[in-house]
């Protein structure tokens, strides 16, 4: 397909393509960038450094960064790009952990009061919090609950008299754990908790509390707390266990944007439920999710320079008497390597998408639902994927991925944690499910239509098309046409299967919930196929605007890859529901070994599209002069002048 | 199926199946674990330690064992087996990494010392190794070559007037990389290293080297060495570069079984050629691979009781007014723990297998080769799953799952090292698959049958059998018969495709390296699919040999489950050459879920069967009485007796 062109690409193209919503911020990322490095903030290497004293300089760092007066958490409103803009120039500059804490604090503790308090709290907290003169942390989980906030057990009780909340952890697993921010260095914290007013429960809300004066640093009376201990990533990040006993804080510290108690002692609130209420409040927090797949896909760059550029210079075995070969001519390397690059620069146009509608979410009601729903299934999808590839990239470098030096091992500790903060996987497909078919329902009552199980299309569903089942020409092979339609197929013929299996399951008496449960697997997986067709039309969207006929002509070819390599991995579902035939599930393996092939000779220009991290992280694998055993012997100090 | 029994399982009984070939040592073990204990030789815990201190403290934790006089490098020839129930008691015991400095020390260095060298070197070192005067490296690894240790560049010239080599590093890639237990305190290394003997390249061979004064431990002249730097797991192990310059060893240091130089100045060996030669000192290290075996399999049967136990006592969400979901009774969790826990299992049974059959594989070359070619399959295989599945139990935990207490951070930090050393997994399964289809040629030629493609076998094949393809009976689908068969043919299949593919290539014009690598995809699926036979194969004998009813009903039900599993898992494949009808591979998923909940109410027990750990590691999610947060209370200092 790509004889015709040169194996050469222009970088820049790609990387506005690449970093395409924060295009008009480029000047903002660069004078950012030269900020922090005149002010000669610089990178910590935390490799072999005991837990305190990283928590202690990745809080410095966070200091240093605020005093450069860009940082504010208005930007989350007024101009999230910019804020966006910032967090991006610091990813390439300081350590993960200071970024961090960065969000914890800003996004977290001041992004809640932002989008759940009102200009009381503003104006009381704002200053404060860019300065970092107060360091806020984000109270929600607890030892008994993660997942299912709703449940958490820490109680304010509303006390008319002294117009105070009376905070308490009534029992062991109620204690607030994993709080970020707080164990060291913590002032305040935005609390989430049940709220007692005379007697009732009026389900979560959430309340500033201020935890330690932030002059002399001691914990106020009422307050235990204490750090969560080692963990596998994040030690920078000083996460704490909190317990309150009978500790008091006064009425204005309620976050009273959609509830509030008067002066006068009277609960108001224009939300229908608690239930209700729960939703809206912790729906404000999107911003921190995109901050998920932000992180991982960078992250995710990271390890494809390193390896790829690592297996472009490394040699082992060969033929007698001629140079041994690259490993990245090895099959196994450049089938898994290839795919994998590609699955990244098509996540990036998710994440984009994600960036772009961010502000436009907000102005409806179904709108916000909708696009949390995409943000959730993207964000499960993107985490746990970069993670296992982190794993693999690791392995593709032999024994020097096992150095701390090449970084697989400090990303996937950090990444771990992406995997489980903000949402689980399990949970977050769930939630992409419930929207689904909520949409379906809806959809499904306007068509006119009784009953829930769908006769028609079932029918178009079982009824294989003979052109998609046997058509194996490889034109049409590699078609965007043919892989959005057998991305539809999935999704639509996933979404029938779930149907089905919720509809049997009420059959046999089961409740919803139940019913629920019992198809967990057909419910992930249908968020799973949405997510994949989400990711598909929005590459094939992106791509579509891109002018430049090389670039494009490259990544129509990449768009491609991702979508065969994914219709391979998934051939045991289409060929059960015969939607393609053998030979056609064959050619199609072909077909990716193909583009791997086509796409090979581009894909260091494609690494240097992402420019960030060379000088910073240092790594010895990822230089661009290819000269690994220089750069590794440099790192660990072995003399070689004299050779 | 299992309805008639009570979820009870005896453990004893079961302890003794997953630990056959050492029940004759019970009492070594025991008796060894009570010695460790009776002179306080405790685990060290490291999660905040830096990195010289880990490497002293498990060099004063290795010098203790050593100083009780049970690990004795002779075991490894005279009694492998009370060798392996030694490091198996201090699995239980002692820190990894102080286990993996054994292992260099004894194994490596010694083993190696035992294997290749001769009377007069076991006389003189083995006393010294057995007591810790003197430290043991394994200096093989290059900066350029790891797998292809053929290549390796270190010189060591002959003089024959001194009787002495005269070792150099010629070039940067050159240097010694990785080194395990020399950067600090080895003063001795197993040298691999091209033996130059009157200007002839003699090939690789292996010299006893001393590295520094055991006394003042000072590094002699000729010798630059540092340590390798922070590692992402195994920092309690001094790996080392070392670079030699006209340094100078005795004549008597070759290791000299099968390739000798005699005093008056004469190279003399039996072995045909270098390449040969080679082969068999590289082959004498199979019990090293054992180890890789062995270690993956107690880490993932520690992590699946970490992960299965919080199962069991984690709720979250549920139905309002009622106990809120054990997360076990999501499939999104059985689904996948228990096919996890079924493939430890057989697994286990694998490394059983290796362990009896150690000894009697050196009887010829013939069971030598098959034999190296098993263990090379399933080391790949168990690395590469163990690590895959620490990952995913790591979340199965949440965010407790992060905390450095509850281990996977660790054991997956440290199980990379497992999947790139000894031995990784793309090279691996080459290896296997080159005995594959050398045996197969070998019979071939037997069968008086001429040419290489082989139309009646392809005929068998891809004649697809009725019953195989359309019989589903649940009965049927459960039958060890049915998997074998699905096993066998899966094999056989990848094998005629693999030979297809290379013929294909050599059609192409191109020489056998090119189309071996040009068909490395295949290649390596016919290693994945023969291992995954042995194992299945492996498993039904070992069932078999069970008296116990229950126990022998249940281990059925985990082969089952596993074996379904790995069929589903590759169902595309089993599709594509039509070895199962859609309904057929349907049933089959149905088939896991049903094995998944009748093995369910047996995990407890199952994991009670494996019995080491639990208090040197104190892992808070893994208690037998399954209060976590009580435990994980007490491992953060959360003070909870008021409560
Ligand atoms: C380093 C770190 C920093 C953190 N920082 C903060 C912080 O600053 N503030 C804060 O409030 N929290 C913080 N957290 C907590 C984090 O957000 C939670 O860990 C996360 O919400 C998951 O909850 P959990 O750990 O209780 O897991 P659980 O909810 O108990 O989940 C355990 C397992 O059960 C599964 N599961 C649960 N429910 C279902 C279901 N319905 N269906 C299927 N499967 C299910 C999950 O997928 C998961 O695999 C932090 C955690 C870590 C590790
Ligand atoms: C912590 C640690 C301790 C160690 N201890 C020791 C020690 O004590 N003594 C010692 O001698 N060594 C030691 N090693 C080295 C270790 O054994 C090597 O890392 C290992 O042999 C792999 O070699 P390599 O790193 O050079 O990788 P390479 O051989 O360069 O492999 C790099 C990648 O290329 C792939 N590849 C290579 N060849 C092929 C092929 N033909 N087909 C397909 N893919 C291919 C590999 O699968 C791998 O993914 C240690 C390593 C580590 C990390």
């Amino acid at each position: 397909m790509t004889q015709n062109f040169k194996p050469s690409i222009d970088i820049n193209v790609l990387y506005r393509i690449r970093n395409g919503p924060l295009k008009d911020y480029q000047s903002d990322i660069d004078e950012f960038q030269k900020l922090i490095a005149d002010n000669r903030i610089k990178y910590n290497e935390m490799f072999d450094v005991d837990m305190k004293t990283q928590k202690r300089l990745t809080n410095d760092t966070v200091k240093e960064i605020c005093k450069l007066g860009k940082m504010q958490v208005q930007l989350l409103k007024d101009d999230p790009k910019k804020m966006l803009a910032y967090l991006y120039a610091l990813f390439a500059q300081i350590e993960f952990s200071a970024i961090a804490k960065i969000v914890i604090h800003f996004q977290l503790f001041g992004g809640t009061i932002l989008e759940v308090g009102t200009d009381y709290h503003h104006q009381k907290y704002f200053n404060d919090i860019n300065n970092f003169n107060i360091v806020g942390g984000f109270a929600m989980t607890e030892m008994g609950h993660g997942s299912n906030v709703r449940q958490i057990e820490t109680t304010s009780t509303y006390d008319l008299t002294t117009k105070e909340f009376v905070i308490n952890s009534p029992s062991l697993s109620s204690t607030k754990f994993w709080i970020g921010n707080v164990s060291m260095f913590g002032t305040h914290v935005v609390l989430f908790t049940k709220l007692i007013f005379q007697g009732q429960d009026k389900g979560v809300h959430v309340i500033i509390v201020p935890l330690r004066d932030p002059v002399t640093m001691e914990v106020y009376k009422g307050i235990q707390l204490g750090d969560c201990g080692h963990k596998v990533g994040w030690n920078g990040i000083d996460n704490a266990w909190i317990r309150f006993t009978n500790y008091r804080v006064p009425r204005e510290n309620l976050l009273n944007r959609f509830a509030t108690i008067t002066e006068d002692g009277q609960y108001l609130t224009n939300i229908s439920s608690p239930n209700k209420l729960f939703q809206i409040t912790i729906s404000q927090l999107v911003f921190g999710r995109l901050l998920y797949i932000f992180g991982p896909t960078i992250f995710l760059a990271i390890g494809l320079k390193t390896a790829i550029r690592y297996a472009f210079s490394r040699r082992q075995f060969g033929e007698k008497g001629k140079p041994e070969e690259l490993i990245i001519d090895y099959p196994t390397h450049n089938r898994v390597l290839l795919p994998m690059l590609a699955t990244n620069m098509v996540f990036e146009f998710s994440r984009n998408w994600i960036i772009d509608n961010l502000q436009e979410s907000s102005r409806s009601d179904e709108k916000r639902e909708e696009y949390h729903s995409i943000v959730s299934g993207v964000k499960a999808m993107v985490c746990e994927f970069t993670i296992q590839s982190v794993s693999k990239l690791r392995v593709f470098c032999g024994g020097n991925g096992v150095s701390s030096y090449n970084y697989f091992g400090a990303m996937r500790n950090d990444l771990d944690v992406f995997q489980t903060a903000e949402g689980d996987g399990a949970v977050l497909y769930q939630q992409l499910s419930k929207f689904l078919l909520s949409e379906y329902k809806k959809w499904y009552k306007k068509q006119g239509m009784t009953g829930y199980i769908m006769k028609e299309v079932q029918t178009f569903l079982t009824t294989s098309n003979p052109i998609h089942t046997h058509y194996r020409s490889m034109p049409y092979l590699l078609s965007n046409e043919f892989h959005h339609h057998a991305f539809l197929f999935r999704f639509e013929k996933t979404r029938s299967i779930v149907i089905d299996h919720l509809n049997q399951c009420k059959g046999k008496g089961l409740s919803f919930l139940q019913s629920w449960n019992a198809s967990l697997i057909q419910v992930v997986d249908l968020a799973k196929t949405y997510t994949h067709l989400f990711i598909l039309e929005n590459a094939q969207r992106t791509i579509q605007k891109v002018t430049d006929p090389i670039t494009r002509h490259v990544l129509n070819d990449i768009v491609r890859l991702y979508a065969l390599y994914n219709i391979e991995q998934d051939v045991g579902f289409y060929r059960n529901w015969n939607y393609l035939s053998s030979g056609k599930a064959l050619a199609i393996s072909e077909a990716v070994g193909e583009l791997c092939n086509t796409l090979k000779p581009y894909a260091l220009s494609i690494l240097d599209s992402h420019k960030f991290h060379e000088d910073s992280l240092n790594i010895p694998l990822a230089k661009k002069d290819l000269d690994y055993v220089k750069h590794m012997a440099d790192r660990v100090g072995i003399p070689y002048s004299s050779l």
